[in-house]
């Protein structure tokens, strides 16, 4: 992964996928599709526009709601969440300067307290959240990329949508948003995708699609970004059945991990949305999260959205957005249960537990590490490698034929004659292919090549016409 | 397909795709990525982030020279294309009001002659496009959806480029745009991307994503509108050998359509750009067209981009764009020949291609309409749908366990239980299913079913165990 635009010094908060990359985050979307649409009757998928009308953000409340607390630097230009700014200010003098920093990074206004406050120590001070600071006049404080005192606005809220300008029509009307959740499609959709499916609730829509948020600080590399992609399914059930769904979708969506994506139970938990801290729309919410390395975060949340979105819509579009049962002709305003994922919260996880170093004796009889990315073979970018032992035409050409024959097979193929078998194996390792297939001048005789498995470094002799059976038998039992 | 928002009386301009369209174009963009990616050692893909610096844009072109001229009506703030404006003019007296009228559609301006200019008649006017109408005065002249003369602006240059701010940083430096294509992102990235695959020119790097061009007028369905998805290639090659590449590249695209999707070769045709025509970046271009119901239109493009691309960035990044070949240490600006496809419009020609009535004696012996999508397999959103013959346990067991077998074998499978058999293969018809299996009473004794072929109607009888087997046949041999 690259950061947009790098030769131009990058954008923050937008990612470029390589070509490795890309093939991990495809693989982790369709294993997605397939265990959520796919594999289900009762789950249909669509695929709405970025592009939404501004009625649409009215209703769902992030017209009115969607906000952060931002603070600028009139000198740097540089903008802050309010939320996350914490102040050094010296305990008992009033006529020093204080020193604001950003959560990640106190290092820089320490070395500032030096640097300006001479004759004072960093100990005499006490450091503070800057919105619990009360009565605290902001001439005094030192934003965290200046040296001068008073350049920091009071804090107003910022919107999170990007907004942007339709061409059709002049003027106010024509102000439109990039979606900031792909929800919001599913909702607005819900007859159209109900009347054309025949679908009868409880069924369920989902979708996979790009989604932005102006957030005013990003970080964590992809974890937190302005241009994200999401993985939502939005389950339409009748009103009493929320609280048994709404566990059924939390078990199904937990496995899913394990079962799928073979991530390792210990990494993964349940945190729970205390009731005081629930968004505007959820009657309960829990997320999945995983142990990165920068600590528990959430990858997943599973949200009880009740009829909110729904009665909403009605309410702002003046549609009927109800469901008439065609059996039972029962007509309610159906609840909805949302299971909401992260695609590129996913890929980061795939790649933070499959990554693994293991100490072993080289070539050269030197110990050394092998790194490796020990991804389930569903989402590792190249399933299979398949190696000439040397150049020669006599061992290329077959082995390029049974490259071919397993890439039509629908196995993920890299054809690799470049260097030692041994520095191939290890290429092969630091980017999580789980099989490399070697033909070699006996493989002329006996037809058949050496297996060897990523994990376990063990080999075998198959047959050449055996070796797309026996992978497809290995990522079937994997 | 929906408009998008439809409940809010739609967005122009963007549109939803359902659960059948979604698949539709997520199996043509598969189609895509597997001949160009997958099937190729030649070629990588990346995936890069809508959200770009500003600095692309002044690079390759775009903030001075993506326009189009607008014209707005004050009245009803309604915009128009002014290269498409034409009007009726009296032809001999200038005291008269002109009438405009959008190419689309002259019949409001035909109705209003009668009624706005009594006492004329319609033979009296002449027909001029607008731009061509040299020293009329605007003043004279009624827009297209208005009744009062002097209500159009002078013609001004519209950027189609969506703009939006980020949030990171205050003011000018923040203004960023959705990117009008996909494939600056990768120009941008071909050092990244060269240096981590250690491709040797000549090789390609291929991308599907969206992009967004502010189109003042929007047309055709989803044929062009102002939020679309491309599929495109840039293929890096020495500065000589770009003719020859050029037609190599068009021969394999034009063959893509007809052996990957299916598409008649009668509908298919070369529209070359005469060289007068030619965008700032190309050397020579040529669109492939398919013919639509509304005419012969451009579904891909292949462009001989010369190094205008990679020269630009290199001048305005200040960076070193060029490659240096590590065998024969050579270093050149490598020349691009580009291959440009558009998805939804992909998704169009499929759905205009596939769609035909045939006429045959129904269920009642009664003459009647037969309509049908004759997707080809590798594109149809359901490759089977498996029907039970009547709703009894004892058949929908079974066959409920076939279709698990065929999905987890990797078709697309629907299950339908509801109507009588010639309904269900009616439904099957008209979205395109290429095969549909009944299994009935008889299945029970034979351990046999039924599938029925869609084109011909045919129907035979196969071993349950061996339906996977003949439906993967007939798909590979289709």
């Amino acid at each position: 992964m690259f950061q947009s635009s790098e030769i131009y010094g990058g954008l923050s908060g937008a990612w470029d996928y390589g070509p490795l990359g890309v093939e991990l985050k495809q693989n982790i979307k369709n294993c997605w599709w397939d265990f959520m649409v796919r594999s289900r009757e009762n789950v249909v998928g669509m695929d709405g526009a970025i592009l939404m009308a501004p009625e649409v953000w009215v209703a769902s409340g992030h017209v009115s709601g969607f906000h952060d607390p931002l603070v600028d630097c009139r000198d740097t230009k540089k903008r802050y969440r309010y939320d996350q700014l914490y102040v050094y200010k010296h305990s008992s003098r009033d006529d020093l300067p204080c020193f604001a920093f950003t959560e990640s990074d106190p290092a820089p206004a320490l070395s500032k307290i030096k640097k300006l406050a001479k004759g004072t120590s960093p100990e005499d001070y006490e450091i503070i959240a800057l919105e619990k600071a009360e009565g605290l006049d902001l001439a005094r404080v030192i934003g965290p990329d200046t040296n001068d005192p008073g350049t920091l606005t009071e804090p107003r809220q910022f919107n999170l949508m990007f907004k942007t300008q339709l061409g059709a029509v002049e003027g106010e009307a024509a102000e439109i948003y990039l979606r900031p959740e792909t929800a919001q499609a599913i909702f607005v959709n819900f007859k159209n995708v109900q009347q054309t499916t025949r679908q009868r609730v409880p069924f369920g829509i989902a979708q996979i699609g790009k989604a932005f948020r102006n957030e005013i600080v990003t970080k964590s590399f992809i974890f937190r970004s302005r241009e994200f992609e999401q993985m939502e399914m939005q389950f339409f059930i009748p009103p009493d059945e929320d609280e048994e769904r709404y566990e059924e979708w939390r078990e199904i969506r937990m496995n899913y991990y394990t079962d799928v994506l073979g991530i390792s139970k210990e990494k993964l938990d349940w945190q729970p949305h205390p009731p005081d801290k629930l968004a505007h729309y959820a009657k309960a919410a829990a997320d999945i999260a995983f142990e990165f390395p920068m600590g528990w975060q959430e990858i997943e949340g599973i949200h009880n959205r009740g009829d909110f979105d729904l009665s909403q819509h009605a309410k702002h579009s003046g549609k009927d957005m109800s469901y008439r049962d065609p059996v039972t002709n029962e007509t309610f305003m159906p609840k909805v249960i949302e299971t909401s994922a992260g695609v590129d919260r996913s890929v980061l996880m795939a790649l933070c537990a499959a990554f693994s170093e293991v100490e072993e004796v080289g070539e050269d009889h030197k110990r050394e590490t092998r790194s490796l990315l020990q991804f389930h073979p569903n989402i590792a970018p190249i399933s299979v490698a398949v190696f000439p032992l040397s150049k020669k035409d006599e061992l290329t050409g077959p082995s390029l034929k049974l490259a071919n024959e397993l890439r039509a097979a629908g196995l993920r193929t890299e054809f690799d004659v470049t260097g030692s078998i041994g520095k191939r194996y290890r290429r092969q390792d630091e980017v999580g292919t789980p099989f490399c297939v070697t033909f070699d001048f006996d493989s002329l005789e006996d037809q058949a090549v050496t297996i060897r498995h990523r994990d376990t470094m063990e080999q075998e002799r198959v047959a050449l016409d055996r070796v797309g059976e026996v992978l497809a038998r290995n990522i079937r039992e994997w």
